[in-house]
């Protein structure tokens, strides 16, 4: 098949589990690579720098769209997220596919510039399994899972633009979907071209 | 997900081994219907009639054609092959993954009335290993064989038509790979679309 890692967006309802998922996934295949996005916005406590962002000054933000070295950017608020390519590129030619976990804005650019780009959605089995996940974390107010409830509800008008839902019920199982999921991708016709062209010669030559 | 079976075209050279790969999938999975298709043609020796086709008259075939009872046909020299709707339509509606194993004229047909469906080509990994294959079945005179691997050259052309690429190098691993993208299919946006409003509207309810 292709050579080159494929480029895949994991998005879902915050309190879904992407982060677990991917964590997961990450540790038990060696053959993905986690995109790291840059933000303009402060880190909060517990959070460190190049590991769950690169947070940079409004102006190395700027001089990176500028220079054209992000894949894609959005604005939340006052903040900026962006996805360095420097990064997704190395990566991508050294065959790893490429996680970015990312907001619908930024995945629908990505999708626009790389149609190849796998979309997957994440989603609790319920709603009532989304909130009672969200209050079991114990760590926001009840007012911010009433905004993230919210905002699921404004996400959830997204979806149709994905290619695949995942759900999020028992973690191992839905691990494996993820990841039989993702290589399907390499099996596309479009990432297989090289081959195909290959044995098209081939047989015009037998 | 979906309740309903999805519809899954498996296409590929004579030689590379179609036939193999989906009786052992059907074997390992209790998952699968096989259709059968119709033909005018007469059976070739061994073969049986509702096994590996419906051996119909020219006659019996056009009335099939004319009240609706095929999802699609295809004329190759005199011969007329066509896909049964009753039984694809049951074995959906019970849930079962229906594998039809026919070419790209039907492939395409059955694309275009539903665009759900799965389309698979199945290829050997070079054009060398697709004339061994052929060789060493013994069945078929030189001539045939390069009637097929002509035919095969042709078939090339259309491969681009397809949603993904399957190669038959080692069975056990494609009719894995087989089931895996096959299976991926429920997990498409618009065969979840049932769960995707059961949550949004719960959302929309919390």
């Amino acid at each position: 098949m292709n050579q080159e890692g494929i480029l895949v967006v994991v998005s879902g309802f915050s309190g879904a589990g992407k982060g677990t998922l991917i964590k997961a996934l990450m540790e038990t295949h060696d053959n993905y690579a986690l995109s790291i996005s840059a933000t303009t916005r402060q880190p909060r406590a517990g959070e460190t720098d190049g590991k769950e962002y690169f947070f940079v000054s409004q102006e190395h933000f700027k001089s990176m769209m500028e220079s054209d070295a992000l894949i894609e950017y959005a604005q939340y608020v006052n903040n900026f997220y962006g996805t360095p390519k420097d990064y997704v590129e190395k990566q991508r030619a050294a065959g790893k596919d490429v996680i970015l976990e990312i907001e619908i804005q930024g995945a629908l650019k990505i999708k626009k510039k790389f149609p190849e780009t796998l979309l997957l959605f994440v989603m609790p089995p319920s709603a009532q399994e989304l909130k009672r996940r969200l209050v079991r974390r114990g760590t926001e107010s009840p007012e911010v899972i009433a905004a993230r409830l919210k905002r699921a509800c404004e996400e959830a008008s997204g979806i149709e633009a994905y290619d695949y839902i995942v759900i999020n019920d028992d973690l191992e199982a839905c691990v494996a979907e993820l990841h039989s999921l993702i290589q399907a991708q390499h099996n596309r016709t479009a990432n297989c071209l090289e081959l195909i062209n290959r044995v098209r010669n081939e047989l015009s030559l037998l």
